[in-house]
């Protein structure tokens, strides 16, 4: 079996989680760099894979897919194993507090750390501006609410979806890899020990460890 | 088999997506009112739904569930029949396709047509202020961009993930339903066949002619 490919870029968390998904499975894979410094993402080449102009893209023979987390659905599902199902789609109940989850990173956590870590990192590390402190700090505040979310959570459930790894705690990791390098993101999760060991256990996966640092430490 | 519950407001695009799910699938359900204005969305009785404190919240049987993309998936899942089914979970292909263009409903679509709507019409008519021009132009240049896309996607496709109708499609239906009274997005429309072609067979579907108006006309 040829293996898949991602086209993406090597600094890109959006595509980690893609690559996350395809270690975890253990499948076969090929990355394709994408170099947005030169505007690759807009070549008709990645445009007729991405009509968005965006990244990451991913090809399997004749399906092209964009769109990352429904690229990881579909490599979670193709290269599922007995021991290794991150959907649980046998399962009614399981994959829909699966489903839960994953929008609650989408439209909870994902919207208060994305741009604190846009702020805090992207910006003075890319792009030689000025962090927006005022911006950190709500998007801190919305953190810290959304964290006491999690932590009621996780006192009942050792994962977000129940008490297997599933792809709603998977999500959570790449932009979390970065941001918690942040001391104020640090801090809310030192205070939250439910919320800590989650993240120690995401953190220890050997798949965590094998994805490509992604950005400068 | 006791109908399942949908806590919502009456008007809320997000709770007439759940509606319009079971609508589709002919599942017995019972709308429990939760009264926004008084806050009720933040009761205890209500937050231990929804941990956010949003709507909507779901209930079947033990079962409860928040964030309206979930309870969607759940409830075609759950009810599905063999001529009524938006998901296609059974085909790898066409359910990645789905999911593909769910995401771009979440992440193109609906970024640029909720801020129009929110700005044209909510903010005038429920808080009584005045729309800012500005952010609803930029908004109409960023949704013809995307519906160029679509107007591509829909030359070679019936329907958005291919010659069947899904929950991708269905997704659309809330808030374009109020947005295109807006003439700049009716104008949108109009001008791309496909777009307006493909959009007149989801009004014309008999569960969207069901669904509570929702908003006063």
């Amino acid at each position: 079996m040829a293996a898949v490919k991602v086209f993406c870029p090597a600094i890109s968390t959006a595509s980690i989680r893609v690559i996350l998904c395809l270690e975890e499975v253990g499948a076969e894979y090929e990355r394709v760099n994408i170099d947005m410094a030169t505007g690759e993402h807009k070549s008709p080449a990645h445009v007729a894979k991405n009509p968005f102009g965006q990244v990451p893209a991913f090809q399997d023979g004749d399906l092209v897919l964009f769109e990352l987390r429904a690229i990881g659905r579909y490599v979670l599902r193709k290269f599922k194993a007995s021991d290794v199902d991150l959907l649980h789609g046998s399962s009614l109940e399981e994959s829909a507090m699966i489903d839960v989850w994953l929008e609650v990173e989408a439209q909870q956590y994902d919207k208060a750390i994305g741009p604190i870590f846009y702020q805090a990192v992207i910006i003075p590390r890319f792009y030689g501006g000025t962090t927006d402190e005022k911006v950190v700090e709500e998007n801190l505040v919305k953190l810290a609410k959304v964290l006491d979310v999690y932590e009621a959570r996780l006192s009942q459930t050792k994962y977000l979806a129940g008490d297997f790894f599933s792809f709603a705690d998977l999500s959570h990791y790449p932009v979390t890899h970065f941001a918690i390098k942040i001391p104020q993101v640090a801090a809310l999760f030192d205070a939250r020990p439910h919320v800590k060991a989650w993240w120690e256990s995401l953190e220890s996966r050997p798949a965590s460890k094998k994805v490509p640092a992604g950005l400068p430490q």
